[in-house]
Parts: structure tokens; C-alpha cells; sequence
């Protein structure tokens, strides 16, 4: 990162997907400097989330290629665009698939984070201002994807998806906060918010349900029950403070019928981590009457019906949805990482796997076979 | 009322049900004292409530007859079984049917107010403590109704559902807030808590729903929006402050669309006060996403099924069901009654026809014809 590239075009080393399901390929792609309100910013660490093997796979939507994946990581400001006042060549940053422009009825109400502006877009390739990428291959445009693209040494993005954090903080492990983390995590602490002491159900135990517990880890959880149809899940979770763990598939019965026998009633809070309607629903229906509430966070499929009798509503049980954990991206994530440096989040055990920049693909592989919670990709070796 | 009768059997009118839908029969029946935790009450006066008429119907659940119905009513207690410390006789006091222990886990949790011990059970006719009646004709016992039983001019009640309240306030208007009043107003201002200048909007304008309307103008709404498939209630309803109406009959897309587009993609809080699981529907669809809040009232059929696509929740909308306004019987309502002598409430607008004790039979054919919102039946002449 050098103040000599700023308003030059760069050329640096990019994962460019070309085809859906094939493996990324290792490029040598020009990155042009950063319009108006965009921010460019050198890639120090990646890790690997399902939504970008979602988007590679292109199954269910329309496919876009090519194009340059990525959105779980961080960097370091290389230059900045006209009008961008807050953040400077050397700021560490998060890149954030979802953005904040602070000046939108989402972004001035207290409760959303669902800015009408830069909220999550996966079908768009280009950026906001012109409608042009800023990757190409000898002259051929590369897209763009959910605004980040952080696959490349080099990425450019809006200003409003830019997270500005403590220096002092590790890129290598803080690059997970800014998707998987925080959507799980929000989910407990900004949406279910359960009181000290009180029990919880976790439904998926992939990085987000974990990232939930871990949630209700901080928040004094007296029980944290893991929900899960593959048991091999239930290993892993145990270094996340759950502490029981049930497969639907192990009984008979609807499984928040077993919850609610387990705890008197039902759990005080459950998250789900799924996308699948039927936890969905089981997490609704599992949690006590009187005080209960359900959060959801899976995204189900579109075809999906949310399906139960309305009497589990008026017994005063509560159900919400989250999007990013509520969390606001430029407003509240520089707090996250805050947590992390005062050590009451445990962010390590969430990187079981690193692979080097060239090796992009094995973390694919990893993630396909169940075996990683988040591979780290390193962008400089 | 008087201290004489303490202890003894007390022969008093009641209007008894003997069978399902014929009209009531003004008796003379006898009155046993109260026992252990009961308190017996003069009764001064009713108002009829829709549960009264839907189970002196009795389609759709077991019949019990003969008897005495009621539970919208204000009176004073004339004497109090063993173990009554905090009521005395002459104290004026609102009978609920459903009560507060103050013990069980629901009546501890600030959030619920679904007492373990006295929530409304409807399928009981007799006294807790021994299983038996205290009303009876000729030695015959005659069933009590959801713990209440107000049709008569001496009730006995359990002391954990009988309110102590003001005795300057008047107990031909304050008798509302025992039922129909309390649980949409406590809809909105305890469960949907609009902010000041939101909108609303209101599935339903019967007594339920222009309590809540009542409670949406209190939280100082910007717009209230009333849905009902029937006309007629949208005379009434301007009187309670709400500003917009709209017929679903009259639209051939679903409501919920119509006011997205009447309120730039959503009303801030909804309240359902219907009973219709589609309106439910709507209710919640309706809410904006990001931070909208729809809250379920109504009592739907058994086999009523609540379907909804799981984005919406994604999306960040609320959905929450109540039972009484999430008031606590014996905790809040006394300061309910506070805010309508302090003239923050308007009550009587409710009240819309007064009938004698003798002709308690009209309340019900007015109800029927749709023409009161409430009818008062006043015991004393
Ligand atoms: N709302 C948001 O902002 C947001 C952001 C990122 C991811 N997500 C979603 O969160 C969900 C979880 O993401 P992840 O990366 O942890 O996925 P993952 O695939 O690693 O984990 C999901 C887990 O759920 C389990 N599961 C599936 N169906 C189940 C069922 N019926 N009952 C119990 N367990 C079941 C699977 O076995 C798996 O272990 C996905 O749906 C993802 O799309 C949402
Ligand atoms: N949750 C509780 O604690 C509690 C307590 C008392 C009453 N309730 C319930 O509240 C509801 C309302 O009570 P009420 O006494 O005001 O009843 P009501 O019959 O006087 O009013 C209901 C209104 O809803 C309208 N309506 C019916 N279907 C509709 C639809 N699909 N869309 C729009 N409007 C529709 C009707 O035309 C009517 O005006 C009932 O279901 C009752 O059982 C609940
Ligand atoms: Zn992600
Ligand atoms: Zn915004
Ligand atoms: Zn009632
Ligand atoms: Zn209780």
C-alpha cells in the first residue's frame, strides 16, 4: 500500500470466478481508483462464508460472470474518492456487504439497519454511482459482488460499507465480524436479548448458529441447547459454551416438544440458524409462553411458508427477524471489535482452517465437506 | 351491602342461563360466603362483552348450564373469606377473569401476565379451593363463568382476581376496564408501544379495536387506520380518533398492499383485533419492514392456521401476540383507572346504552344487531 497508486490504475492478483461451479482462477486484473464516496483498500485477510459458494454455485438465481467474490474480510485503506472525509490511506477497515449512509429513514431510525441505499444487493455486479465495474481483464469488465469483493489484492468499494477499526486490532481475526460473526452474534445480543441466567435454544450449529451462541455465552446463559441434523456439528460446538445438544432426528416427536419437556415449559430465547421453515418453526414453537420470543436468521428458500397456529402468538410467545444481526455497519461494528480487544468475545475458535491466497479453491473444498467453521484466506502469502 | 350479612348466605337476583342461547331468567338464588382467599361482591354494574354471548351460545366448546354469567363489571366488596388481608368490606374493586397470584413464574416475570393459577380457564364452573359452586337455586348448584359471574347482584371471586381501585372512580364507566377495554388499549400501549407521530393501523372496529384506536391516540399517532369489513363501524369509529378507513371488500388486491402504498411501504404498528386469521395475515404484512410491529388480539378458530412467507420476518418486522393487554390484573389496572381520572382516557365514548338489571336480555339483542359498542346493565334498578 503505497500514497504513489492513488488515482492510477493498480494491477494486482484477483480470484476471479468465470464460470458458476468452477474453481476461481488467479488473475492478474486492473483495479481503477475509487470514484466519488468510494473507498479503495488493499486485502489483507479473507475468510470464506456459504454465501459466496451460494453466489459461485448460481443455483436459483441468475448467474453473473464473471466476477470477483469475497465479503468476509479486512484491509487497509489505499486511497479514497472525492468526498470522503472520514476515513483516510492507512485507516484499518472491514469491508460490509450491507452498508449505512446515515441519511435514510433505515439509517435514522433507531431499530433497522436495512439502509434504502446501500442495503445487501446480490444481483447487482456494477457500483451505485456509475453502474460500471472498477475490475477489468484487458479491457473485459469483471463484476462486482454484494458491493465487497474482496477475492482480489485490491477492491473498491462505497463508502458506506467501510468499517473504520482500532489499529491495534488483528486483521487475521477480526476479518470474520464483518459478516458470519455479527449476524449470528446480533442475533442473541441485539434481537432475542436474553437476561442473564436464562436458557436458550440454538437451531444450526454452522458458524452463524455458533456465532449466536457465543452470543449467549456473554450474555449469561444458564443453558444454551444445540439444535442440529448432522451430530458431527455437536463436537465442534461444544467449545462454544453449548451445553446440550439434540438431533431431530433422534426422536419421534417434534423436537420443540422435546425442548419444552427438557425446560419446563420451553426455552426463553431461541435463534435460528438454519434457513430451513421447519426449524424456523420449532424455534418459534419451542420457546416459553408468557415471554418467549424466536428469532429468525436462515433465509429460507422462496417457495417457503411459515406455517403455525395463531394461539402460540396470543400465549404472548414473540417472533422477529434479523437481517445482520441488527447490527448498524459504520455505527456499531467498530464496538464489536471493541469487545473482541477486551477480550469478552472469543473470536479465535471460530478460524479452524488458513489457507494461502493461491490455495483460495482448497477453502471451497473445506467448506463443502463440512469440516471448517471459517477458513482464513492470506491475501500477502 | 352490609356488615350483617358476613358469614351467612346471602339471597340475592341473578340472571341465570339455563340453556345455551335462550334469553337469561332473572332468579333469586342463594349465594354462599366466600371461603378460604375469596371475597364476596355487590355487583353494581355490567357490561356486556362478546365472551359473555359466544359462551351463553356454547357452539364450538361443552355446554354448562345452568349458569351465571358476566365478567365485564364494578362493585364492592361485602365480605372476605380467610386469609383476605389487602381487601376489606366497602372497598370498590373491578372483578377480572383472570387473576394475578403473584407467585408463579408468570406472575414473577415482568413480562407475562399468564398466572399459572388463575389464568382464565372458561371450561370450569366452580371454585378453585373445593371444586364447588357457590351460586345454587333450591339446593341446585349453579356453574360460575371464568371465575366472575357478574350477572348477579352478589359474586364470589378469588382475591387474585378482584382489583381494588379508586373509590372516587365511577363504577358505572370505569366497569369497562375489567375486560374489553383493557385488552386492546394494554394491545397497544403495553405490547405495540407506537411512538409518538407513528402510524397505526387497526384490523377490526369492535369494542376491542377502538380500545386500542383509544390507546394509539393516547401514544399521540400520527395516522390511525381502521380495517373492517363492515361499514357501519366506520361512524363509530371517528369518535375514537381514528383518521382513515379502509374496507378490504372494497379492493380487489390484498389490504395489506393498499396501505403499504398509502404509508411509503408500511404503517409503523398494526393490531389485530378480529379473530380472522387473515386479517391476522395482514395485520402483519402490513407493518413496515426494518422496525414495524403488528400485535395479535383477536381469538381464532381452532383449526386457524398462520401462514406468512419467513422474509417478512427477515425483513425485521415484529410479530407478538396478547392476552389482556399484557396487564396484570391486580398490578396495573388500578393505575389504569388513574389515567381515566385524570382525564387522559376517554371512556365513556364506549358506552353507548345503558339497560336495568331486569331487561339484561336487550344487551344481548343489541349486541347482536351490532348497534352498541357497549351496553351498561345497571344492577340497582
Ligand atoms: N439473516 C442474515 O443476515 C444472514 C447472514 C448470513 C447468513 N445467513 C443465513 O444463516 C444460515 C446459517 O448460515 P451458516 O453459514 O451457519 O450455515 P451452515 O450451513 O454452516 O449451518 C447451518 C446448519 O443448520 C443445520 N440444519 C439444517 N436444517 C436443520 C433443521 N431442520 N434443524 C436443525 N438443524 C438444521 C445444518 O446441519 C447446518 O449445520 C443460512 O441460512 C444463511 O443463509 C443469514
Ligand atoms: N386476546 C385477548 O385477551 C382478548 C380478550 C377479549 C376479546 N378478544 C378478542 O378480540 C376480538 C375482538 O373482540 P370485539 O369484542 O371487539 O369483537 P367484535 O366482533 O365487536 O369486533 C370484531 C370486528 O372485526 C371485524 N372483522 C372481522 N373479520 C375481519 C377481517 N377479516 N378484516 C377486517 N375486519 C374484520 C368485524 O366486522 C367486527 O367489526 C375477538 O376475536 C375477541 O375474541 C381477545
Ligand atoms: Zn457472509
Ligand atoms: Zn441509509
Ligand atoms: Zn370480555
Ligand atoms: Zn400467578
Amino acid at each position: 500500500m503505497s500514497h504513489s497508486t492513488a488515482g492510477k490504475v493498480i494491477k494486482c492478483k484477483a480470484a476471479v470466478a468465470w464460470e458458476a461451479g468452477k474453481p476461481l482462477v488467479i488473475e492478474e486484473v486492473e483495479v481503477a481508483p475509487p470514484q466519488a464516496n468510494e473507498v479503495r483498500m488493499k486485502i489483507l485477510f479473507n475468510a470464506l462464508c456459504h454465501t459466496d459458494v451460494f453466489y459461485w454455485e448460481a443455483k436459483g438465481h441468475t448467474p453473473l460472470f464473471p466476477r470477483i467474490l469475497g465479503h468476509e474480510a479486512a484491509g487497509v485503506v489505499e486511497s479514497v474518492g472525492e468526498g470522503v472525509t472520514d476515513l483516510k490511506p492507512g485507516d484499518h477497515v472491514l469491508p460490509v456487504f450491507t452498508g449505512e449512509c446515515k441519511e435514510c429513514r433505515h439509517c435514522k431510525s433507531k431499530e433497522s439497519n436495512m439502509c434504502d441505499l446501500l442495503r445487501i444487493n446480490t444481483d447487482r455486479g456494477v457500483m451505485l454511482s456509475d453502474g460500471k465495474t472498477r475490475f477489468s481483464k484487458n479491457g473485459q469488465p469483471i463484476y462486482h459482488f454484494v458491493g465487497t469483493s474482496t477475492f482480489s489484492e485490491y477492491t473498491v468499494v462505497h463508502v458506506g460499507c467501510v468499517v473504520k477499526i482500532n489499529p491495534a486490532a488483528p486483521l487475521d481475526i477480526v476479518c470474520i465480524v464483518s459478516c458470519g460473526f455479527c449476524t449470528g452474534f446480533g442475533a442473541t445480543v441485539n434481537v432475542a436479548k436474553p437476561p442473564k441466567g436464562c436458557t436458550v435454544a440454538i437451531f444450526g450449529l454452522g458458524a452463524v448458529g455458533l456465532a449466536a451462541a457465543e452470543g449467549a455465552r456473554v450474555s449469561g446463559a444458564s443453558r444454551i441447547i444445540g439444535v442440529d441434523l448432522n451430530p458431527i456439528k455437536f463436537e465442534q460446538a461444544k467449545k462454544f459454551g453449548v451445553t446440550e445438544f439434540l438431533n431431530p432426528k433422534d426422536y419421534d416427536k417434534p423436537i420443540q416438544e422435546v425442548i419444552a419437556e427438557m425446560t419446563d415449559g420451553g426455552v426463553d430465547r431461541a435463534v435460528e440458524c438454519t434457513g430451513s421453515v421447519q426449524a424456523m418453526i420449532s424455534a418459534f414453537e419451542c420457546v416459553h409462553d408468557g415471554w418467549g420470543v424466536a428469532v429468525l436468521v436462515g433465509v429460507p428458500t422462496n417457495d417457503a411458508v411459515f406455517k403455525t397456529h395463531p394461539l402460540k402468538f396470543l400465549t404472548e410467545r414473540t417472533l422477529k427477524g434479523t437481517f445482520y444481526g441488527n447490527f448498524k455497519p459504520r455505527s456499531d461494528i467498530p464496538h464489536v471489535v471493541e469487545r473482541y480487544m477486551n477480550k469478552e468475545l472469543e473470536l479465535e475458535k471460530f478460524i479452524t482452517h488458513s489457507v494461502s491466497f493461491s490455495d483460495i479453491n482448497k477453502s471451497f473444498e473445506l467448506m463443502a465437506q463440512g469440516k471448517s467453521i471459517r477458513c482464513l484466506i492470506r491475501m500477502e502469502d
